[in-house]
């Protein structure tokens, strides 16, 4: 897939999911050739032939977008939700992403981040980076970026949660643990009103948990890998979106594992954000579908 | 993709390219919902936003499809070709592709599509093997395949390609060259009536012709790979559908290389077969798109 | 490395493990320079700096060897085991390993073991395919080699093993599970008197036990793998010998997944048992050194 | 291997290259032994069994290395340069390479470069960045490392080397070509005393030259690499020492496959001067042995 397609002010993205049935794509094709609007991808996916579910997203090109979105979304409501009982969401392309890193003080999934983001790579922009260490504020601060740090008392790590909702909520429509080594409460999924995208170091479901690196040393692996998350109350056990893995040998130290496996963290975690800021990413129960 | 989706006898392709223009996808999409057919998958790529080639393949599952081809054809006729200027073709999936098979001596690309056959991972019927060589016949008539020898005289080679067309003329819709090391003439692509996909032993263009993994070896490369394409006049370099490759050290010989070369060819090019014979790839001058 | 080195009569593998001191390179060198034996390639690790275990594999080529080979072995017993406390085995390369492949009904890892093994591949003399059913049978005796059908009765599993072991005992030096789908007892282990190497067709410690393609589908895991290791009493926790993973996607089924994962499968198996083969792989508690 | 084994004070690299002959293992192990030397790795490759050429590249830990590592030079020579007719040398692991990087416009490979190195992933000292732009200075002063924006005048290329060679000569072990778009001069070469390495964005010998991301698109070619290799008079023909690739598809535009290779590029580049800078890669004519 074309990972970064110039998006223009007339560009969106029109995400479908629901019940399949015969005539879905006809539907919502004709419905858009009436607004004038031209398909510049399209991918569909049926789980089963019949009695499946069925996901779209359709990229269309319409002139005068902005101005006629409200009247596109008006005419969806009839023909999908009213008419298939379908559910869909309509992105203007132009309306970047609000997102929010979280790290402790492992830098190269954050720095990654921002220095794909600077290049152009990553159809999002950073509103702040949150840390429960003061050590990377100098590397972020050089990108022109706020670095917020909020200790974590590991007696009151609701007070810490309270404060991160405060800076997020209504300002962020994404939020990304680029190694942030603490555990998210329930309480904080359900309130802060966007999803989070976690990077765990290994290749889930192997070594659920804390120390990853070492217990693949210890089970004698002969591959390490990455896997980046919807996160969930489910500690590791939330929807995958992209996983990677790379070569070792009996060799390497644990040390040498975390160092070669931050290579493989850093990608992963890049696909899976610039996918999802993309709206590519679609949920389907416990997994992804990435169109 | 799903490699092996089960055809059935209400289940066809339609291909379609041509020159871009808005509301293609919306008109095929209305006329095979008039038609009673579902879209079952949908690909559709565009190369420009503006005065692009497009290409779009959509499996579909039309109740009572054998009965109503010809009515569905007459109807894109009129669609596509007349109203839109566009190329197509519609294929009835249960219709498997006839494929002859030309090998020389190395048996690791035949055997390993036989096999894959056998096992129904192909949507192919393998009408013969043909060989410069009598050193598989065994091999191939274990699997019920015809073999059948046509040694090639280096002084008449015009000869043995005539034997070839009068074998192939009619009788199949593909031919694979499954490491046969004789050059196919201009004559021969011309008349044969079916497209030819070669498995060329490198990652083209690096080492084109004779004796790539030598060649590899004195370059020193630290990957040897393959090359999957469908055969033109110009030696090596006609359209590419698939490619992969695989790791070597200093301490591999030229042997070493081609063994574990071998690996890859067959991989490579039992892909590149699957592929083609599910209609997912469509040729863009000398490149493919592969859905 | 090279995966098939040509072994002559005078060609030998030297292995040794213990615990590491200053010196032991330098006393095996030295010996073998005074049997005027030319080292071919040498390999060595240390678990660590200090107090880590040793290991090394050094090839060998020796004027002779055949004759000599008592009075080398005697010096090595003063010179390792007696002057190092160190553990080592002399293997003559010409002297291939006999081998007894077992299976149930999926052809793949079995076939592509015989292929590769007829090729020239794999240092290894196949004695025997033993199965639980009856159908490769045909596919294996066009190989030349036996295959003896031992039904297994669910309710006395234990008579099936002791015809295993009657047909084993003294006749191989190594026992590949290639595709055999049942669990090998711990009184078989200690009494066949040989190592067995099993593919597990997951990328373990993933997806454990029986069905992995479907755990892989339902978790929703981006990569699916396989792994071959040596069997121990502990079901699929047994020293890793070799892993390797493939791309896949939502679009497969867990029938998909089967069908791309056998092939790799098929090669992960077939690199563990050319390493095996070639005395490659020395145990280390529970992993492998893999040289 | 291991990518960055702790190098103390009394750690040395042994490195030895010529005709191959029995007893060179032997002869260099009881040497390290007299001196209480311990062999913390050893590789070894001969180039074939009878009359190749011999490499070896030890790792010895030897108390009070500093003090004695004449002595053992003087040993050396008489054993090695006198005896055998080897070429050899003798490092201190604790002196690490001076390094300097050169680059124009793109950043990717400079910045990764220097976070690995901040990270203390490859063992170098970063003397200084010298660039024909001025664009990158900010990022680089931020890690602490001068930046020399040296202007090249297309007329007058002749006069930059001199300014290079001024700022090079004696104060640097290795040049890393990181995306510097200039021609490198036999001239320059000959005279700047240390070696060169250069990443080159294609997968070698393919697409040769300038602009192969284009090449590569025009040519249809499924998987993209990157080169790492020392430069030599012959633009893009030196001896390789990594490659790595990447899988593309016919969506991605020119830029998408530039924006996918950068992450190849810089990946290949650092595990080039990664292994350079430990004193892995021995040349062998045109091609590396890389241990």
């Amino acid at each position: 897939m074309a990972l970064n397609s110039a998006s223009t002010a007339d560009n969106g993205r029109l995400l479908i999911r629901g019940a399949d049935r015969p005539g879905i794509v006809a539907c919502v094709s004709s419905l858009l050739a009436d607004f004038g609007a031209n398909v510049v991808s399209l991918d569909q996916y049926s789980s089963d032939p019949e009695g499946g579910r069925f996901f779209q997203r359709t990229e269309i090109h319409m002139p005068n977008f902005p101005a006629r979105i409200d009247e596109l979304r008006k005419a969806l409501t009839t023909a999908l939700t009213d008419g298939l009982d379908l559910e869909w969401d309509l992105v203007e392309s132009k309306k970047v992403k609000r997102v929010a890193l979280f790290v402790s003080k492992s830098d190269h999934c954050l720095l990654d981040l921002l220095w794909r983001h600077r290049r152009g790579e990553l159809n999002m922009n950073v509103s702040m980076v949150i840390s429960n260490h003061p050590d990377l504020s100098d590397d972020v601060r050089a990108f022109g970026i706020p670095y917020l740090h909020v200790p974590v008392n590991r007696d009151d790590k609701a007070a810490a949660e309270e404060r991160h909702l405060e800076l997020l909520q209504g300002n962020v429509d994404l939020v990304v643990l680029a190694r942030y080594m603490q555990i998210i409460s329930g309480d904080f999924l359900r309130r802060v009103g966007a999803p989070v995208i976690n990077i765990h170091h290994s290749f889930l479901p192997a070594f659920v948990g804390a120390g990853p690196y070492q217990k693949a040393r210890d089970r004698g692996v002969k591959l390490i890998g990455a896997t980046a998350h919807y996160v969930t109350e489910d500690l590791d056990e939330g929807p995958i979106i992209e996983q990677d893995v790379v070569r070792v040998t009996h060799e390497m130290s644990t040390a040498d594992l975390a160092r070669r496996g931050a290579d493989v963290e850093r990608q992963v975690l890049a696909r899976a954000v610039a996918w999802h800021c993309d709206d590519r990413v679609l949920r389907d129960g416990n997994t992804t579908i990435v169109f």
